[in-house]
């Protein structure tokens, strides 16, 4: 009798906390036992899920004051994970499409860059990308860019978990006029943010092994490892990138990069389109974690990144949208097709990259790749509260033989209804609760009158 | 002065007729001079655009009922044209994914298709598959699959255009169970509905030369040409099929139809995957009509159509999704955005495929292919009302600095808030008006609880 006591007393302490429930459709938990669980109740207390089941198995709280989720007809799963972006960047949106590479990054984006990027600008680009992030079903993402103050601002007011993380190029860039201030930048950036906030990591982005020198990587690599957060860097995003480092150094730029040092699992590298096998399975061996970016990778006509060799080989892989200059747009529904389709297609095999693979790209292997593995990534007891409801009461998501199929084939980011990030609603019924979307957009349509002239 | 009045006299007698107008939007028309009018009005008549032009100069009518289509903040487009679908396959999205071609066709579709197609089922996923392409934009379509009294059913009571094709293929089939009998089933389908709408044109889809003979090709040809109808194949979608077919011919797929006399202006032939240059150019020479099916052939690991190849030899290209079960929706948004970026990173050249080209394959190239260039795929005087609105006030729209950028590589069918055919709105503000969604997807979730078990 004691032990039943014993839990009548957990039970009602616990009620009272719960602040939020969300019940009623069918959970995809991301969790290696897997079965979606149908009816399904979850129930959420200071931030993490403190019960998920079965509606008959998780009792409502007995009292106390809860918001209910309704989530009939959908599908309830975790946040996903953009583990590769540049938020800002909304800003320059379809600004400059269909042009090469070079051109697009030297003659539009740097100068445009250049010319309209401050804090205020930055504010508003990364809060828009917040808020589509919100809207698309996104509930974290790693961010790297200028004026990174800001984007810590708009993630904090917007209610998004991330690690957001200032830009080092050895060239003048937004808010650092005098390229060897880069570092010096980052290390107060980084001091200036750390433990400020549960769902904010901050971080340092070096933008290339092409754009920085060995010198600024192992700086940067020293401040990430005495603060014991990820570093991350572009890798081999163009055969260009990968001819001039052999051509500098004398080697592939994953084996330069590990005479730095560089290669190790702190190490988050975006696109990796251009490596080869040997490369692999030395960033298998130092547990580097890899960001596949495809549709970036196709708009700008870079490659197509070797994704079943790198699953064969193990590597931990996340999702990325890229910046939206690039894309353009930062949903990560769309992108989960795309990724799963041009895998097949870039291996003529249909059995390339299924559903469920690209599905944990982008919520378990994104939570992993920002070390985030234990916090985020599946439902489950005791993990953060970082939940998106998916409405299946569209055309186009009928009917539903295999809910992941239905999630990477059929929907795409306008079919979330609701997102929650550690445990607080951030939008609702698509109504957002942090952000005016209004004011924002309003904001982003002014800066834009201007970079368009 | 007489002419005065005379212009006069005409206005007024045109205005009795107007029943729609639509305005406040930026038009992107899609005619040869393609500037984009801002704050645009169009006026729609019997059907038909009766003028269209910035507001300030295309008058409101001075009397009569018309109904409004607000259009601000808005891009009001021709409807979207899908070349290539199989409709009713929407029953089977989902049903089987990430498996090898011929597996998927033989061991799953072929079996469920024979054991849960009816007249009752077909019409059921066909109208399903209506309902998604109004959600998403799609105002006309072409259509092959079997039991296709029932698709031209749904077609007509959903509101929308098509060319739907009855199937012609030398196995038992759904509602042929003895083969002799398909081309017989074909002549009388086209018996049946010739005359029937203007908005619905009959016609015989021949599924491939691999599963027709010589014989069926021909009498499928004959019949085609006797009422001037389009002839719909698919043709070089695998490198097995080539392969079978230069086994049994002794040539290439294009070139044994030409022998057959297949190969002439009449052709629509979707996928196109593998075809070699004198292919490309033979088809050109005789106008055969090409439709591009990126998300198909990627998803099945088909391959990629060489879409630069066709452009520079000046093809008519059209898009389309193929079926649900191997895409799995009926988005030409993102088909479009797919399109563009598959043939960039194909030919390793972000010039590729740009965004006005792929625009144009979903809208006056789709019209070109189905014979219909003179009454659809722009927005001027005197063609046929098929109009689409898509709202700009959504976060990932936002900026806009290029409308077709915005359609093609931020924009999905959800954006989508008015669709008008032929002059009639059959989606408003996203309420549909032709089609009760909830019926539709009730009685598509009944079906499929038999197909799934």
């Amino acid at each position: 009798m004691a032990s039943l006591n014993e839990h009548r007393c957990e039970t009602q302490s616990q009620d009272k906390d719960v602040n939020l429930v969300i019940e009623g459709g069918m959970a995809i938990t991301m969790t290696k036992a897997k079965a979606p669980i149908p009816g399904a109740r979850v129930l959420v207390s200071k931030g993490r899920i403190l019960d998920i089941g079965k509606a008959d198995e998780v009792k409502l709280p007995s009292g106390g004051h809860f918001e209910i989720i309704d989530a009939h007809d959908a599908i309830i799963m975790p946040g996903l994970i953009n583990t590769h972006t540049h938020s800002a960047m909304t800003l320059f949106r379809g600004m400059a499409d269909d042009i090469p590479l070079k051109q697009w990054l030297f003659e539009k984006i740097f100068p445009a860059e250049a010319r309209f990027l401050t804090p205020e600008t930055v504010y508003w680009g990364a809060l828009l990308g917040c808020l589509e992030m919100i809207a698309s079903g996104t509930t974290c993402f790693a961010d790297g860019y200028f004026f990174q103050d800001q984007t810590i601002r708009a993630a904090h007011n917007a209610g998004l978990r991330g690690l957001i993380a200032q830009g080092v190029i050895d060239f003048p860039a937004p808010g650092i006029p005098d390229p060897k201030e880069n570092i010096k930048t980052a290390r107060e950036f980084i001091d200036r943010w750390i433990g400020f906030s549960d769902l904010i990591m901050p971080g340092i982005f070096c933008h290339s092994p092409l754009t920085c020198s060995s010198q600024t990587l192992n700086k940067a690599l020293e401040i990430s490892k005495k603060h014991h957060l990820p570093l991350q860097i572009h890798l081999s995003e163009t055969s260009e990138e990968v001819h001039e480092i052999i051509k500098r150094h004398g080697k592939r730029p994953v084996h330069y990069l590990d005479q730095l040092g560089l290669i190790d699992r702190s190490l988050i590298a975006a696109h990796g389109v251009h490596l080869n096998n040997g490369e692999i399975k030395l960033l298998k061996k130092k547990g580097v974690k890899i960001v596949h970016v495809p549709e970036s990778n196709m708009k700008l006509g870079s490659g197509v990144a070797d994704i079943s060799g790198m699953t064969k080989n193990g590597l931990t892989l996340g999702l990325g949208t890229d910046g939206c200059s690039s894309n353009n747009n930062l949903d990560l529904f769309s992108e989960m097709d795309t990724a799963a389709k041009l895998a097949k297609v870039f291996d003529l095999n249909p059995l390339s990259l299924n559903a469920g693979a690209v599905l944990e790209m982008a919520t378990t292997g994104g939570a992993a790749v920002m070390g985030l593995e234990k916090e985020i990534g599946t439902l489950e007891k005791g993990k953060k509260a970082d939940i998106i409801v998916v409405d299946l009461n569209h055309p186009h998501l009928c009917p539903l033989y295999d809910p992941i199929s239905a999630l990477v084939y059929s929907a795409n980011g306008a079919d979330v209804k609701d997102v929650i990030v550690d445990g607080r609603v951030l939008m609702k019924e698509r109504k957002f609760t942090t952000i005016d979307p209004d004011e924002v957009m309003g904001r982003v349509r002014e800066i834009s009158k201007k970079i368009g002239n």
